[in-house]
């Protein structure tokens, strides 16, 4: 899987950037571009991560999502430790071709290392604004999907 | 709405940060973190962005997507000059709070500035890897929504 033979296309100019029929996509100084994944059926938010070069190229080569650990430094075939591999359906760029977005069917119960379907299992509780300290979350996904301690035993 | 009273908590440690209560947004090197807003309705992933803190509080605060443009260094109450404001239903977090989502009922037709409906406008075609130099891409929404040229008129 390393060095697909997969090839961006130069980035040349505003036009051929958003009209074009070619992936050129704009990694930042890190070399990185964010991957947005949803589930394909429900459009669920998932989870937000990133992707070098490589990890795009073998997301495209491979149909399951690639990452770039950011933590480790390293390509990270997303399920290979806990099963959740998330097959890929579509691969969309957006205008100026600075982030991605992966549809995917999500294997397993879950895409977040905590045990949620989700990542995003927080959301802002309006209600309780200015009855806290600092502004108040609460749980949007009332159960874990999983249970990460077996998931992700060793 | 500068200098909203909103405060955001500490982040602590791993246990607070992902199964507290409190928004404690990881803001990069550069003071900024992703948001990604979708509709409400629909799922549509809409539009990836970038907030600082004060974007961020102002969105709270004003339940309007408020950003932060990196090309005009400056604060961006979307649909400002489009007349395409994102009204915000729910502001999540995910789990390490690095990462934005705004469920948003997006105003006119549109959110992307190229005249599309959302920004991801293009899918990679997998149909025809392979046949050309670099990896190719199709139009998934088929019709622009609007027409730059009259929404952005001087």
């Amino acid at each position: 899987m390393n060095n697909t033979p997969l090839q961006f296309a130069a980035r040349l100019d505003k036009q051929q950037v958003e009209q074009g029929n070619a992936l050129a996509p704009k990694f930042d100084d890190n070399g990185l571009i964010p991957a947005i994944a949803t589930d394909y059926a429900s459009g669920e938010l998932l989870m937000v991560a990133y992707m070098n070069e490589e990890a795009l190229k073998q997301t495209i080569a491979l149909g399951e999502a690639v990452y770039y650990s950011r933590s480790r430094q390293e390509l990270w075939h997303k399920g290979a430790t806990s099963g959740h591999v998330q097959k890929v359906i579509e691969i969309r760029v957006d205008c100026d071709q600075d982030a991605i977005w992966l549809r995917v069917d999500q294997q397993g119960s879950g895409a977040c290392h905590v045990g949620y379907r989700s990542c995003f299992y927080r959301a802002v509780d309006r209600d309780q604004l200015g009855q806290t300290d600092s502004i108040p979350l609460k749980l949007a996904e009332q159960e874990k999907a999983f249970d990460p301690a077996q998931v992700y035993r060793k």
